[in-house]
């Protein structure tokens, strides 16, 4: 390979560790999007079909659970009065995994009210499928939670 | 043209694309920046000439409303003590047009307690312009508005 | 050189202007996992050994002056209980120079009741040393503090 060639092989590498950031960026946020839509598909599809989400309220195993839990009378009735901001977060690729740290908040709104009614640290775990990134495990715990300490350590020294 | 050439021109592109990504999150975040520092001519510089700002608390046409709106008593009085945090925002580009969606929250400091005044949720309706990313409509809907439901239902099929 | 070549060049230029803005988010946002997790080092070491993180709460000079903060009595009490969230912010690299304009906040659990500690301004001033980017000096303001209006004044015009 020429000289150019090993350069330009170098540069795709980079760019396609930039578009990796950004599309996990993109991804852990679209699930507030999604979830404060109500919309059970949108919301489950940030998740591999077999991928958890171990919420200090709820252990949701594989896709299906987390769309029950969308479809469900308790969201629905919080779906225009929710919002679920994720991030910041920092991310670390490698390869085909991903791992990434960061905060998410719910703020909810009550009577013409808007409170914060959860803020809660993260770690994603992440898997590129047939060339898209998606969440295989998220660890999610309300600060303040026994847990919630221990949420970053694994992972801090990697990011 | 060689392969290698052809290999460079699709890296080209997907350069392009991350630095309008970057370049689209900066340009609604500056907005926060410039208003709090009650920055009429920076404030309305995200937007184009005949950009719209539809806010629930007010309607604004064209950088020149956006520019009253800053200079105006009320927000005047407001810097210093206010902060506007825009995002987490997916963004979508389509060529020298983009859609992002996302969220925004001010904050209000009074008498040394500062609280959450608003919460919000956005689509943005960008297009690139002269080689700049600029803000042609934002809609801007409080947490509980009716409208509020709706905002980011038409564009996330997209993002 | 030949045209190829110097069009790869200057894609190689872009390149690392996007991994270089990526990489100051990541290293300010990195210092609210550290502080949160109560890890001394890793949260002084975003910042130059020389470097200056002035808070209108408390002025320290090189690491060893954050180190002693986060291994303070006062911090360690909030770990497990505080989220220090960074962002949104605007970065403008100059070569091995940047500066970074942009919020924080500290979230605060007590009793089960999380509320809204802190709300900052922030100029960052950062430096690429030895290929890494770090933090030379921070300015942290709380919201409504005297200083805090002009914190964005200065950088505003070069992001």
């Amino acid at each position: 390979m020429s000289e150019l060639a090993t350069t330009v092989a170098a540069l795709a590498r980079r760019v396609q560790a930039l578009e990796d950031e950004l599309a996990i960026h993109r991804l852990i946020v679209r699930y507030g999007l999604a979830v404060d839509t109500g919309d059970a598909e949108r919301t489950a599809s940030v998740f591999t079909p077999d991928g958890v989400y171990d919420a200090d309220v709820r252990y949701m195993n594989g896709r299906a659970e987390v769309a029950d839990m969308v479809r469900g009378e308790r969201h629905q009735k919080m779906v225009g009065h929710c919002a679920h901001q994720i991030g910041p977060a920092v991310v670390e690729i490698d390869g085909d995994r991903a791992v990434a740290l960061g905060y998410s908040r719910v703020y909810l709104e009550a009577h013409g009210t808007i409170g914060v009614y959860r803020v809660s640290l993260n770690r994603w775990e992440l898997e590129r499928r047939g060339g898209s990134w998606l969440i295989v495990r998220r660890v999610t715990r309300l600060l303040g939670h026994e847990e919630a300490k221990t949420i970053f350590a694994d992972g801090l020294a990697d990011v």
